[in-house]
């Protein structure tokens, strides 16, 4: 009796354990330099105890098929996000900026690049209805019993897998197929909210207000032509024409949001956005011993560490000869991760490397300036450890983030299309010898470092939190579900505008009724 | 040499610590019920060793003078929140829902309790005036080296005085001068946030979205004539008329919200909102222990308990009559909180008290229902121990409150003008007997618990936080001090308006031209 009790307790015991160890996550990650961020969660789930499949297209560009840390779903449908094209396309960017190009040759490589996105799009969705098609693998799917779906809402696959597995839904966001994150979910007052790539702040000027407005505009109109259709064919192809693609994918539950406040301007937000930027820094860890020795060489004038990113590892020979030039003629001593020819002008205190520490470097108390493209995931680590950047952005997001830095005094931003010696140096130079650059940032990596919880374990918080309570209702509003002119109270103020208009006609026929009536009188006294 | 460099090193430590210790924090509280709220922060700044000055009027109702907690500056002015004509407002309120009245009965007394309202928040002004006449005081004041001032809104002294002091600035808030707290606040979009005391939910019908936005104008044009002016006036006479003192109240930096999305719909928020709902609540303690022995005594049918809050001790006789003859027929044990005289109904199940442990009696695993008014510290404790709810709304913001635990299924409420024996009857034994309110009420009592930190600890650490960075100006907007047709983008839709109307006009025009000359060579060649 005794023995059967228990073995009751116990299994009991375990059964608790299982729930409050061992949740199941299915991720539906975006390919691309994205994986990098979904990787840290996943690292993060699987060293909690927790089991995560990773839906994977045949020719994944990073996602590899076998890890320690998941496994993996492969789907025998060509996602086609090479980095090939995308190589190419910023070389052939990079050559315009340099070089100048007619309008025509500018607008065909921007049309190239929204050809290729929407092409993106439209693989995501073959690969999407080829699952859904694949009884065998939803059965399996449905039966393997994920507590919830966690994707990058970068693309919409998962949210359309979301809906069909009836999971709850957890976004790893920055941008959407909706654009910046924000947008998609809370209200953005286009008169402070700088619309991103406008490369502007909180503080717009009335011309810049009007080119916000209109970017937007634009951008709405690229989505609903471009993006949209394909996902929306999908939901009405899978669950008919009542089920709206962009209501199933503002429905997500917690929208764990790749920003922070010391990098985004502050503006409105809801209940269910968590807060995670800078969940992927960490505290440096000791350099390679020859890399340490090269960091202590430069004495008191410090180092400086440049890194164009994964996609950027060599730069036209010209440019190349103009940097390596600029590093020469410095008392620092200069890390730089560069995988082409070896430039001209390269001095001896300059490393070429072909790949380096980034965190751990920047964390290095020598670490003087950080030459940077301006990717958000660079951005936060120089934050982090209150490096101070100059920025060279190149393409996509990265003129606009550095905007933010520069607005902030924490960098200095050179243009790739004008580079040339003096104007690096000038940038370099102010942020080695102005100290405000330098206190910025560390007044930024100081708030960004004073939270109550650190931005990893709140998001895996909040992840658990979903699995705890399947999803977070209490957090979401339904008013997406509204039509547009009832969200924004147009109905509403259409009635009052008649009820007015009756109301004062009614007013104003009575006068003139009353008018007339004396008048006729007086007139008949007279006659 | 040494012991000059050991005595450097002990002052910065003794500095270092003094400065993590011990905050000096300035308290402008609001009297009366509110004060309990602003204590339960006091009394947590005291124990991290925090220092705290409370301002005080001479005839302060609820704060007193002396204090283990804080020290206080008494102004010579009395602020005239008097106990007296509250107790007195509630019970004729309560007479007229219970007998009817005339409409200019009904309007009378809201125009005395709006007269009321004016009058303390121009004796605020009085008393902040007094204040700031007072060169000795400021000078005190300004020498004392606060770090903070920390206010409750719902007076706008304080916001005043941080202006003259220069301190940042935080709200212990739920309500303002100016409505709810977040519609000062946040994007507030009238079509799913519902104005407090409509007693809508998010989810509101064509007519409710109708009424939703009148009573939001009235409310505004309200404190337009009644409240606002008596604060501009003291800002314009202080600080000139350049400075605007709703934008003095605005750029607060942190909101510490005394809301939780557990009670509150979800709706847009702020980067520096704080959410520290149900702050208050904490564990149950062993209660005394003749009441543990009637608590007991209930055995399997359990305990109801009844509080209607500080200032409802008694009810006339006849509900009194009637609640009592209720719950003498019920097998529960009830514990109601009365002051009264003894209704002749009472039953021997029911023991009347001048005070009871709400929190305790709450936490007690025997007590089934309470029986409430619906202030927002009994609904937040209720919730904190997942017990479901009768509610009994009598004034201010009561009922809009419980119709939020009705709408969340965890409240029945009764009216207390038609409260009679047989609807007080079934809405305790539809609580009692319907196991729905009892599991929705432990539910949000699960959700509201699961949280990364807990709600006073939060609060603590951005009150430190503002204190160790001197403000948080990185979390707050300065979209405030745009005019109302620019943060709309009025202007900018004006001048896109005039852009298509000029562009629309000249291509008319020019066809007509066009077709003119058109007609016209063809005309002259006819002829």
């Amino acid at each position: 009796m005794l023995s059967a009790y228990l073995s009751l307790s116990l299994l009991t015991l375990m059964c608790q354990l299982a729930v409050s160890l061992g949740g199941k996550v299915l991720v539906f990650p975006q390919d691309g330099s994205h994986w990098v961020n979904m990787k840290v969660l996943i690292e993060e789930l699987h060293t909690r105890g927790h089991s995560v499949t990773v839906v994977r297209p045949v020719d994944s560009w990073y996602i590899q098929e076998v890890s320690p840390y998941y496994t993996s779903i492969t789907i025998d449908v060509a996602a086609g996000s090479d980095e090939g094209f995308f190589r190419s396309f910023v070389s052939r960017q990079l050559q315009i900026q340099r070089h100048g190009s007619s309008f025509w040759t500018r607008l065909a490589l921007d049309m190239e690049i929204m050809e290729k996105f929407s092409q993106v799009h439209y693989k995501t969705c073959e690969m999407v209805a080829h699952m859904l098609e694949d009884a065998g693998l939803m059965l399996a799917l449905q039966d393997a019993g994920y507590d919830l779906l966690l994707t990058d809402p970068a693309s919409g696959g998962g949210v359309i897998l979301a809906h069909r597995l009836k999971l709850p839904l957890v976004f790893n966001v920055r941008w959407t197929v909706h654009g910046e994150g924000h947008f998609a979910i809370a209200p953005s007052p286009l008169s402070y909210v700088p619309v991103p790539i406008a490369k502007f702040t909180d503080r717009m000027t009335y011309a810049q207000r009007i080119r916000n407005f209109l970017m937007y505009g634009f951008r709405m109109f690229l989505y609903r032509r471009t993006v949209g259709p394909s996902y929306s064919a999908l939901v009405t192809r899978y669950f008919g024409p009542e089920v709206d693609y962009f209501q199933l994918f503002q429905a997500a539950d917690i929208w764990l949001m790749r920003v922070d406040f010391v990098f985004e301007f502050p503006r409105p937000t809801m209940p269910n956005v968590v807060y995670m930027g800078g969940f992927q820094c960490k505290p440096a860890k000791p350099l390679p011993q020859d890399l340490e020795d090269f960091v202590q060489s430069s004495g008191e004038h410090g180092v400086i560490i440049m890194s164009l990113g994964t996609l950027v590892g060599q730069l036209p020979s010209d440019i190349a000869d103009e940097i390596a030039a600029v590093f020469a003629e410095l008392p620092q001593r200069v890390i730089w991760r560069y995988t082409g020819d070896r430039p001209s002008t390269l001095g001896n205190n300059t490393l070429l490397v072909k790949w380096l520490p980034q965190n751990d470097l920047l964390g290095h108390p020598n670490v003087k300036v950080f030459v940077s493209h301006g990717g958000t995931n660079g951005i936060m680590e120089a934050i982090y450890h209150g490096v101070p950047m100059v920025g060279i952005p190149l393409v996509f997001d990265q003129a606009d983030n550095l905007s933010r830095m520069k607005a902030k005094g924490a960098a200095t931003v050179v243009d790739i299309g004008s580079l040339d010696r003096d104007l690096f140096l000038q940038a370099l130079q102010a942020v080695l010898h102005e100290p405000s650059y330098r206190e910025n940032m560390q007044k930024l990596s100081r708030l960004h470092r004073d939270q109550p919880i650190k931005p990893l374990e709140r998001a895996l918080f909040w992840i658990e939190f979903v699995m705890r309570h399947r999803g977070a209702a209490h957090l979401r509003t339904e008013s997406y579900k509204m039509p547009w002119y009832s969200y924004h109270s147009l109905d509403v103020m259409m009635f009052l505008l008649a009820v007015i208009t009756t109301f004062v006609t009614v007013f104003v026929l009575g006068v003139m009724f009353i008018c007339t009536r004396i008048c006729c009188k007086h007139k008949s006294k007279q006659d």
